[in-house]
């Protein structure tokens, strides 16, 4: 266990209390919605999401409790776009985080309305955060709508992804996609964490750059992960991305080259960070640990 | 032409330009998922959920620009629920509105998408209202993610619902499904307008009474036209109930008494009206122009 890795857990234990005050207990009627939300909630998986939001809020001094809502929110709208991205109509993937997708486990019908209902449930989340003051609320609000929707968020995302499936893709387009599609959501982890702990407009600035670079550096990472490794190590299903013909960087780099543009991204993540007149130390090693999936 | 048919058109026209501002462009990229969005807004259907909140807003005092935005979102998320109730794995219905159903016109990849996306502009509509202060768009937001979610909102009744085809139930079991499925977001509506309308918690009790009967009248018409009423003039699927074995108030109750219920229900919410000490008249005209469906 290192430093980093004791930060991960107790943010990731942490954030599961918080999402299980949150979501109705699946003994509340109707008991297979709530089941189906939980089924898909927890176990989590890294809670990456939650996890750069406390480290960015408390890089700018912001305590713990006004950060949960907002980080189980963005876990919240995290969980039920994998639900409806595993659908048969999307992507049609049997397993998620080592286990049955949502719509295996439970039905389609029922997996729609588990996704549907994770959605409003994170709104709730950050409207009801009596930690926060009402104009925070809303700029978080504003905030999630905008990097979870359209035009320039994961849902955008997910139909420009859909949209290239089965045709060639150039990098600039992949970026593009991924951008939206996972993008978005990390950088709003780490902009609502600077939000509520009071950063400047500077600070701000260095960290949706570093945002961006990281979001990029999962992407790449994730992509390589995909060619190099068995579905049972990752969790979900393996080789998906080729067997759906999608535009990926070792597809379009080889993989040494996506190795090598990983390590450029993360470079720049940490150039970033540098600019920052804070211990961001929390945030670096972070950028590090996804770098060191694939070197 | 009355008085309540010009207030009518006034106010869909009226939503229509909120909406149109509210949602992006269809040749912004994703263009098929805007025009997805655009192709189940418009033309709307009666918009009788923002007419609702305008008609509550309205005997209160407030300025109508102080209810567009938050009409606009209910409006988008009774739409949202719409397109995914059409899906294949939820109703199976190829007809909306008088037209293909979202998925039948885009794919139902699309369609899930649209309606995910249509739940977040909703949220940030009334996030941005500049016209509202802080405190009452977080009222706002709060109110509007409990009556479209779990465990007493529309996405719980969606689920109760289904979980209801095919067995026998009882008549508080259907007014149980009603309530939360269609009930709520027409409570949502008229408590949201009275809400802006500064109105005391008094009159908030009476317009609760009257937007839950309302909400029921809703119902019982709608069981007693899909049983009476053609697909083509209904613009949608007709006699869809009786086919999924769902249960309904004719199937109760009959033709003859579910249109005494009606009358009952339409009566209580007349009552409800008389004690409050402002213009009602139109509230009351809009319950009557529901009742007139059937009678």
């Amino acid at each position: 266990m290192t430093l980093l890795d004791d930060y991960l857990a107790e943010v990731r234990d942490h954030v599961d209390r918080t999402l299980d005050g949150l979501v109705p207990r699946s003994d509340v009627e109707p008991a297979r919605l709530h089941e189906a939300i939980r089924w898909s909630l927890f176990p989590g998986g890294k809670r990456i999401r939650p996890v750069i939001l406390y480290a960015t809020g408390e890089v700018f001094g912001a305590a713990r409790e006004n950060l949960a809502n907002t980080a189980a929110a963005i876990e919240m709208i995290h969980t039920f776009s994998l639900i409806h991205d595993d659908l048969p109509a999307m992507d049609n993937d049997d397993l998620r985080r080592g286990r049955a997708a949502c719509h295996k486990q439970f039905g389609e019908a029922t997996a729609i309305l588990a996704g549907d209902v994770l959605q409003t449930l994170a709104f709730k989340a950050v409207a009801d955060d009596l930690s926060l003051s009402a104009e925070m609320r809303v700029l978080l609000i504003t905030l999630l709508a905008d990097t979870s929707g359209t035009p320039l968020g994961m849902v955008a995302g997910q139909q420009l992804d859909l949209q290239a499936e089965g045709r060639t893709v150039t990098l600039s387009e992949i970026e593009i996609i991924h951008a939206r599609k996972t993008g978005a959501l990390i950088s709003a982890a780490a902009t609502s964490g600077a939000m509520i702990g009071g950063a400047t407009i500077a600070q701000m600035d260095s960290i949706a750059t570093y945002a961006n670079m990281l979001g990029l550096l999962f992407q790449i990472t994730d992509d390589i992960l995909d060619v190099t490794q068995e579905t049972e190590t990752l969790g979900k299903t393996a080789g998906k991305d080729a067997a759906a013909n999608k535009a990926t960087y070792p597809g379009l780099l080889g993989l040494d080259g996506s190795r090598d543009a990983a390590l450029k991204v993360y470079g720049e993540a940490c150039d970033a960070l540098a600019e920052i007149d804070e211990n961001t130390g929390l945030l670096e090693a972070i950028a590090g640990r996804v770098l060191s999936r694939v070197q």
